[in-house]
């Protein structure tokens, strides 16, 4: 048999366990051209909350009923697929199932288990790692010597962004929402300066502080009131790439500080930034995350659940940051 | 005798003619390398509002009792400056004064009068016409076929960026604040349809029907309601140049919709746009700009008082948008 999870209701507007029910359906057989995938890991992301949301979005919804979308890592069980063999290890959109078809369009790349743990695959050599990689160099462009400043420091995301900007020789400044993840990041992700922000009553002070140079790149996970302090502070020519948005809702567009002064004054870029769109650049990115990554010079945290039932409360608890580190759910021993 | 307006008080917050007073002052002598510049018009910005005021902006402010900041076009009069002979057309920020001297340094260009009268050179071909140009182009970068927004639609900078989006085979849609302006941009600017924001209960509905297509460029003179409802009709890609804040104070930070989630559905970039920035690369733009204007293919609409005593009468009115093209003092008869 083939266990799913499949979502049953929109969030309204909270993410509960209750939009999700475990379902068994057949386990598959490849046709011609098709392989069957047994998926060992799921990926549990932010955006996983505007996946199933109803309403404007970078993707149509997951439907009604229908498998939850997912990244996962999984093992080619059986191909009639010319570019795939059992015991490829591959990283794709399975869902949260335990078997899955796919023709390979699904499926991004294939993994090297050299590069490091299985894990790191969802992770510095996943959607996380790409994600920063491509949003922190493509869109955000830091030099040597700039300031960096991250939103979700100690997270998936937020930890690979502020080690690679590290790596380019800039000055990383964190906001995130615990001690624990504050120590995180000037511990394991080698942050220069790091801000509670829950426990901080002037964000805008503290960042004067953190940031004495004013802040020339802002990789901004969350809007909200940390962005809103960071927009006092920026350097002429500043870059703000915008890859999330967890501190605001959805619907209705939430008000706030007006940035359009900012902006102007600082002649800076806010930038929309979405990985799906630069997947193609696979080739480039990879080469790099992984050497830096078998240099121990990309550190990584994870938070591994066990079972494909666990996966709705993953979720839940990573919407509401209380992962210790990239949130997993194993499903299967490879 | 050199008669000037100076700056005698901040606006608190309303830019009003008593903040300016006129005064007399000896006719200077140009010393070694300088030249003596005989003022002929002076050319009126919303920027000044910025210019005048304290705080944060993109230049030091206006000192109390100095010469009023201005483009101004003028003629030379007397030059120890070997790249400058009497009767030359110069192109600078001589300010509200009849005579000024000058090292060149504060000198953007000198004119060729065969390019048209002389008023355009502090129009299509002095800040507004670049920044149109560097603003739409350089920062907005439209497409042949795409549909490019522009707040103060019929205004001395929006008409341009209007006309040049035409020239470039685009659909313009413009926002304009009167019946006679809505009429200014499509029978005079060319655009294809234009929409009067104080008499449209419905912005973002009046939006939908103009552009159809959706939004691939917004060139922002306003920030504001204007603003809010283009961001619901942005497509993936969008560009938003911008150019000024009109529509909204300085100080303290006005609130309004948050852009976030708009720009990182649509991948969407916003930017500030200083055209000062820009003054090293005249040479690009002044050939384009001249050809379009001797071509008939440029259009353009001034408001010229006669005076420099009616300078700051003219400041308000324009701030008040009760001018009827660009506006312009004329000083004195070339």
């Amino acid at each position: 048999m083939n266990r799913q999870v499949v979502l049953t209701a929109r969030p309204d507007p909270a993410v509960t366990e209750q939009l999700f029910a475990a379902q068994e359906a057949p386990r598959p057989e490849p046709g011609p051209g098709q392989m069957l995938i047994r998926v060992l890991y799921l990926s549990m992301e932010p955006a996983m909350r505007g996946w199933i949301a109803e309403g404007p979005n970078y993707s149509e919804p997951v439907p009604i009923g229908g498998v939850m979308r997912s990244f996962t890592l999984g093992e080619v069980a059986a191909s009639n697929h010319p570019d795939y063999a059992p015991g490829d290890i591959v990283y794709g959109m399975q869902g949260w199932q335990e078997w899955a078809l796919s023709d390979g369009s699904d499926i991004n790349r294939k993994c090297d288990p050299a590069d490091g743990p299985l894990p790191a695959n969802l992770h510095v050599l996943g959607l996380n790692g790409l994600t920063a990689y491509f949003g922190l160099l493509g869109v955000g462009e830091p030099k040597a010597g700039e300031t960096v400043v991250v939103s979700t420091a100690a997270g998936a995301v937020g930890s690979i962004v502020g080690q690679i900007a590290k790596i380019k020789g800039c000055r990383t400044v964190g906001f995130t929402g615990s001690d624990d993840k504050v120590r995180d990041c000037t511990e394991t992700f080698g942050y220069d300066a790091a801000i509670n922000y829950r426990s901080t009553q002037d964000l805008s002070a503290a960042l004067a502080k953190a940031a004495p140079d004013g802040v020339d790149v802002y990789f901004d996970n969350t809007s909200g009131p940390v962005s809103d302090a960071v927009m006092e502070h920026l350097n002429v020519g500043a870059r703000i790439v915008i890859c999330g948005t967890m501190a605001i809702p959805s619907a209705p567009v939430p008000q706030g500080p007006r940035p359009h002064r900012a902006l102007l004054v600082a002649r800076a870029r806010m930038q929309g930034f979405l990985v799906l769109d630069h997947m193609h650049r696979l080739g480039e990115a990879i080469p790099d995350l992984s050497a830096w990554l078998r240099e121990g010079r990309i550190n990584f945290k994870t938070d591994i659940r066990d079972g494909i039932e666990a996966a709705p409360k993953a979720l839940v608890d990573l919407l509401a940051g209380k992962n210790q580190g990239k949130m997993l759910v194993k499903v299967a021993d490879a």
